[in-house]
């Protein structure tokens, strides 16, 4: 029979109860009342989250790639420059995104593991003394490498060659998992999706655009129709939605938010970064390394580990799906066949997450690789028992 | 207290529960195999609801609005030319997001209320003796006025003409209601949604492409990702998706097919053939008009119904939501405050229908016009019981 | 394909979202903190139900009949005597159930369709001077010819008697749709269940307990350990249960509960007497008559409708489920083929009701009854429109 | 924020999401068809789960304390002697309750920890050359100590000794968690619940009568109504039920039995014993004492552990229920503060067993006894993998 494990890919994660509930509604009339008194207090509990009073929040059925869409159609031109460091397989894919969308990408070349630094990107910003480069890009959350920038350190970068640029996160996996502050870090467009930090099942991106970046959509001329964030605008305005909306996903969406705000987002991030921790002593206990590479771009969302060197690590993958039911997540890009990956965000607990490490344990075991079974659960019980 | 009533809007419609259950799904690995034993079959059971053996099925988390849009940025380039006829709210809305994406739009006006025919079509065509035209584009059911056009004559004119055009479709609110027979009507991109004929929530555009529209997209320059149509024909290869998918709404998408299919899809058509015109017998009991001008384009979705000179429709909507809490649709566009709707699509039954009926005499009559009650459901009783 | 159209039955009722969701609970630990915090505010909110600060409240898995059980093992004897009326099919099985407990039982029989009055109770009480009864019983809403008795009157003749018999009413019907005064109408042994007005799905068995009740099971010899109030008040006190108790349907009670408290008493009886108001100009629209003999003893959450001599009620019944997939009641015993019941309590709208009125209508112009389609439609909508 | 980990009580157990929804369901009328293709497919699977075909299966909205109560009152009456062992709580349970009912109870005395012998029985069956002993009753799985009984040994003894005494079993927390023969061993009553090896919620009493039993009905005077078997199955032969039915949880019962028929009985046995394996292999490591004496009688179901002499085992419930939200089992009765339990049966795997594993050592050693931190995981996974 099969009895459903938890799953440690780096999203979707493990849904609570209630958001599953949430989502699951009845059909009502979006043209009604109701619709209102789920849309607008989504849109201000996620601005709660993202720490911002300035942003407005734009809701889109679709997935977090639809996001990252939505900020360059709405913001920018055919030939507009934006830069943007390549350091894993996401920020790679926005890079071909904007490509394809005939922008011109200067990309910032980083070791997959590595973050991008404020050096990097403020060298490159100060030297276009013309203004040519129209957005900073920034993939806060590298999921391929479990690596975090900073984006304070990016914004520092941007003011500090005075640039006029729109600066853009990616923040798909870092938004309800660790601290994201939109106001304070001059965050002109803000990617998430549901099926991260919200907990929810994917089905919803989520975007904030700050006064600067909605002005830039008027003269913005790559086409949308869809993602057009002026008719979601008036729609607002009016509790309405320019298209049939996702509203079970919307009310998820409140309800999540509403249990983020609940138990505190200082909480939040200090649960997420408990239960990294716990993974982290427990990669030290196998004696494997990080594909993050420095310390201080841990990311708490997600744990690439890297695997001796000739071991095909996506059979840790394929090996504790078939035998254990458990998921993990796969090397992608750069770093297939080098890493796998433990997700360890949303609706997790250090019980939950112990069954995650002692089940690659045993697959790393079995795969021949000199695993101790049970050090790893331990150093990370030995770090949950005492934090 | 608030019970929750059935529902009367042109979709999203009531959900069975049985459908609610297969969308509430615990989250799963969307790269594992249990991923393909929910995509495979779900895009087959839609070949089937469609009648065809040669479209490839392609499913986005979003909505119909995205279907229409993948349509036209996978296969034109911009300053394409796309003939279409504007007869409601919905053909112009398509009209206006081609026009955004630069392609030139050449629009035949037809009169809300009627169907644009295949003399409409063809003499255009016919005309075309550059073939100019890159797409012709049809509004199967126009939602907005209730009045259904006829496919396969349209289809008849770009033939007589010789024409070589692409046939888009937009069957959102008729592909699991009414026939749509894509191989044989030799349509080559069909666009759909989750939340009409499936009854599901709102949350997948599907569309299926003919192999002429997907030799299109070789050639198409409109910017595209995340609508990108190779990129999904790579990843379903391999049992993959190009980004995070909504897994739930696709296992949705395979329960709810299978219901139509096991109804049989000559059942369902007669279900809504039989549920509509019990609907349009109570609007002739009530002495007024329907929106749809001629009996042969009547839609088995969606009623509108035309209130008296003078009279504002969008009163019936308000009054029906706030005095007995059901939810009717509003004119649109041209016929706003003209017409009301009765959707009676999805997951209803004559009895369901007769509380939708009920509820529009009451409504009418609390606000001043000139109906009898029971006069209505009685007519619809006579003739639901007889059929 | 079969599309679940609402039922009505006299319960189970229609089940709203809200409290699905609330009985379907992952399992916790039923000794653990977690359950307190369902079961002691699922007990206070019942009393609130029935107006009671005395009473102890006792939940049970399992069904009203257990409730009934419930009430004679905890408090009476073997050979003890109890006084009841039997005007229905509910106070016949309390009867039965009674004599196989090797009580005593003497019968007020009173004719199907009328209630038992103050002086029927009175007269019999006043002359058992030996005060040999023990216990006055009595069904407050016979569900089976939609009767409601008067229990302050019944009440009145204990008191008139100056008789020191314990009061057992069982209000499994019309706890939660008509107004139960435990404390003000000194009731001893109320018996209640969860799938009448409490809106949830059968099994649950609800009773309620006076101090002069629970003193009596100090010296009752009736065998009893599931059904055992004193065990449950010791569980009760440690926050536990005296064996594994149903915990979602607890909490499902719980989130009933605070429903009717939200909506408040007063317009839950108002919403009550207002459906079946408008179920009853139908009735008299049709030309039929009710079982219930007399006005004052209408029942509001059942109504039971006599048909023409000569014509087998239960067919409307068949006819209507196998047809159109609607559920009625049946007659019970004495009136078995004489009536047809249709139940209107819990969660119901006068919408909804319009449906099964219709329903109704079809179905006896199906059977041949001389029914005129719509009027009893109309005599309702004329109803719930100015009410 | 609350995020719900697994359980490990000894039941209710973690519940599959297709039980949850098989339990959720619209109400339906229950005096309808609907009802028999529930019923009658689920009495049929709970028969083949105990390999019976001549026994008649009863299902009760109840739990299994009910269950036990349907035995004794349908079969046996007033001053009736039978004969069981007590060698933990639940055992003791169904003395008390025997006792009760005013049945004259022959203890066979077991240390709790042991399990009653076949020469325990047979001894006291052969002297009872009277046969005074209606009944011999047996606890099967003794889920207090983790002790699982012979059911074969017991039927030898009472067959060896030619002894006519109906043959009642206790199979509550060990019907699909274990082997039970009802033919062959010739039961004649056995009960088990919902909420065990069903992986349902609390709810149901499941009995299975032989033909004996039956007859014994015809002439046992325990008062009974709610209980009556006769009832029962009158009720059965016309697809009805006596009152008003859970027909969620039977719903539930028919979709969790076909899913342990669909797995396979040998399957879910081993399933069992492997994750109990496990758990024994930890403890073994962390050098505690079961409290069951012996490895022929250890139940795969629960798993009772002693802790040393002076701790307070109860502490290790508590603080792991406050301080990582787990759930464990107390210590009962005799072995109250010397055992906790750890529940194993119904939707568990090897991997979630891990995690229960994990956390009863992370709490162990946070109360100061001497556990090594992962040597228990270790164990159990090395068993786990190899098995």
């Amino acid at each position: 029979m099969h009895i459903h494990n938890p799953i440690f890919i780096p999203g979707p994660t493990n849904i609570p109860d209630s958001i599953r509930k949430a989502c699951d509604m009845a059909s009502i009339d979006h043209r009604s009342p109701a619709f209102a008194e789920i849309l607008q207090p989504a849109l201000q509990a996620v601005k709660q989250i993202i720490k911002s009073k300035a942003a407005e929040i734009f809701l889109f059925t679709g997935s977090g790639t639809l996001g990252w869409e939505a900020t360059i159609t709405n913001c920018l031109s055919p030939g507009d420059k934006v830069l943007i460091a390549r350091n894993g397989m996401f920020s790679q894919r926005w890079i071909d995104m904007c490509q394809r969308h005939q922008l011109e990408v200067q990309i910032i070349e980083k070791t997959w593991g590595d973050a991008a630094t404020q050096t990097d990107y403020q060298e490159i910003l100060q030297n276009d003394t013309n203004k040519d480069i129209k957005a900073v890009l920034l993939t806060h959350n590298e999921t391929a490498t479990g690596v975090l920038a900073n984006i304070k350190q990016v914004r520092q970068a941007i003011d500090a060659a005075n640039h006029s640029a729109l600066f853009f996160v990616d923040a798909v996996s870092s938004v309800g998992c660790m601290d994201v502050r939109f106001d304070e870090w001059k965050i002109d467009g803000l990617v998430t999706g549901s099926q991260k930090g919200f907990m929810m099942p994917a089905g919803l991106a989520i975007i904030a655009l700050s006064e600067k970046a909605l002005k830039a959509t008027e003269t913005a001329t790559l086409p949308r129709t869809y993602l057009d964030v002026k008719d979601m605008r008036n729609s607002y305005k009016n509790n309405s939605y320019p298209y049939t909306p996702a509203v079970g996903m919307m009310n998820g969406l409140l309800v999540a938010s509403n249990m983020l705000l609940t138990e505190g987002l200082d909480n939040v991030f200090a649960r997420h970064y408990r239960l990294a921790e716990g993974v982290r002593k427990a990669v030290q206990a196998w004696g494997l390394e990080l594909c993050a590479n420095d310390a201080q771009y841990y990311s708490n969302s997600i744990t690439a580990i890297r695997t001796p060197a000739g071991f095909d690590a996506g059979k840790i993958v394929s090996h504790a799906a078939s035998k254990y039911q458990v998921a993990f997540g796969v090397g992608l890009g750069e770093v297939a066949g080098k890493v796998f990956r433990i997700g360890h965000l949303g609706a997790l607990t250090d019980v939950i997450a112990l069954s995650g490490i002692a089940t690659a344990e045993m697959t790393m075991l079995d795969l021949g690789l000199d695993i101790k079974l049970g050090a790893g659960v331990a150093a990370a019980q030995e770090y949950y028992r005492n934090n």
